[in-house]
């Protein structure tokens, strides 16, 4: 099965993104067909400049290799090395609606917050379904925000087939409903806006000052806790097994250890499960030959699929190729 | 200084074609350095069938080429065979709001008259200044109709290098308040969705029945006739320069001569002209090699143009290449 997604280059990536996203991704490479790619053309709806921007995009890229994304196993490319995939937009945005892309939450959103939005982030479903629909998925992981995305891009193939012959994979939506929600050092979800984050690749020393920034009630070393009320608990439980689970919930309950050892411990569980992905991070950025070259590998994997895939779409409209 | 203009394939070329737009891109060639591309893109916000797509899209350059465009001396391409101008577009729809769009008559006239217009057809002016941008045009002709598309391209281009530096080319209006409106053969102004048109490249049976079938008034022979109310003398003063509509205009004054015969003289005139144009267009489709290796020749020199700017505008914003 053809397992399809992309990843924003939205900055440092932390806890949240990891086991609500990123883990699960990396579980695909073992078993399925996985396309992954670094969604650089996206990132411009929400873009502060330039430096930022790039800085971020060959961050993701180095996040993703150094926790074990293998650009032999999987087909992982940077978004704008396939002008393939603005192309298909153009087409698509043939076969839907401007009254259609009203209800995307995303542009509703703005509009309701004063916003003028932009066309970028008013045709952002159009891209995104290009993304989806000229690499041929099965099926692509989609939190709940994005549920209504895919609508769109089902939608959309259904629109084009109908239009121009079975020519697109209607893609399945794969919703992990046991996903947790990973909660910031605030209690609330942990995001970048809410500066609420545990970053994987942050220093030692940072990731040290976020934990032990993490919201606790004050109760003594001496009594017993509730780990189902605290958010070192929460957090902690993420990185343990059932019996783990136990074995820490019961040190909570039974007094005698301050919430301040309890941070240490979830920080040691950090560390001890992050230690060769950070290693191999900073050996990545030591020299870039291997992040440019495992970018070159898959851009010319996925520009092979995206070829092929256009020149159906062309075909089928009649649009004109010089063969080249 | 460089003209760019796109040719949309909307099928049979007429005489208001080529008087109202045609004729002036030709001669461009031979005082500027023109930038011609045959818009097959634009031309699916008005999509019948791939067949129809096809064949105008072939007969587009067929016309062009026939009536002199000539690939060394300009750079005439097929659109669809520059994938960076879709790139483009995504790149501009970051800097022009949704509700500047709809101000685009060609949306605010679907709206009215009760369509819900695609997105494609919202987009289009983004598209559009895309193709100008891309290019660098420092002119472009635009008849009164597309006025404000490139007044979109200018607004657009001045917030892009507003916010990434000055790296586009703000396009300048070519607007020629001369150029005749073209009566068809009932008197409205010459438009294939009229009906009413006299074709360049029709037979010359077909072309026939068009002039005879042209509206005039009841008139006998013997009878003097008005030149200046007559839709015989409009479409024949295009062929002639001044001493020859002073000829034709007396001619009809006089009387002694029935419409019949102005008729005729008029399809002799339209024969003439264009015969050497017709015979060409025959040879050029009797062997498609020619057009195929002048869309190639195009092709390459627009790609090159293309890529480098694409590349500046990708480092601008902070677009990752892998080199290729």
């Amino acid at each position: 099965m053809r397992i399809l997604t992309g990843v924003q280059p939205s900055g440092k990536l932390h806890l949240g993104n990891y086991f609500s996203a990123i883990r699960k991704i990396l579980e695909y490479q073992h078993k399925e067909e996985l396309f992954l790619f670094v969604a650089n053309l996206h990132a411009l709806t929400t873009f502060s400049s330039k430096k930022e921007l790039e800085e971020n995009t060959m961050s993701a890229a180095l996040d993703l290799l150094a926790l074990g994304v293998d650009p032999e196993k999987s087909i992982f490319w940077m978004q704008s090395d396939i002008p393939e995939v603005t192309e298909l937009t153009w087409y698509l945005s043939q076969v839907i609606t401007v009254s259609k892309l009203e209800l995307a939450h995303s542009f509703k959103d703005k509009v309701a917050k004063g916003f003028s939005p932009g066309a970028g982030l008013f045709t952002y479903p159009i891209l995104m379904a290009a993304d989806i629909l000229l690499f041929s998925a099965d099926r692509v992981p989609v939190g709940k925000d994005q549920k209504q995305h895919l609508e769109f891009a089902r939608d959309i193939a259904e629109r084009f087939n109908a239009q121009f012959g079975d020519l697109l994979v209607i893609p399945e939506p794969d919703i992990d409903e046991h996903t947790a929600t990973v909660p910031g050092v605030d209690g609330a979800k942990m995001s970048k806006s809410y500066k609420n984050t545990i970053d994987l690749f942050a220093s030692e020393k940072e990731i040290k000052k976020s934990v032990m920034s993490i919201v606790s009630d004050s109760k003594g070393i001496e009594e017993p806790k509730d780990p189902d009320d605290s958010i070192i608990f929460q957090i902690h439980s993420l990185f343990l097994d059932e019996t783990g689970k136990q074995t820490l919930r019961d040190r909570f309950r039974k007094g005698g250890v301050g919430y301040g050892d309890l941070k240490k411990s979830l920080l040691e569980a950090i560390l001890d499960r992050f230690a060769p992905y950070r290693k191999k991070r900073e050996e990545l950025s030591a020299d870039l030959g291997y992040v440019q070259s495992s970018l070159k590998t898959g851009r010319d994997k996925a520009r092979s699929v995206a070829f092929g895939k256009i020149k159906e779409i062309r075909a089928a409209i009649g649009i004109y190729s010089s063969d080249f």
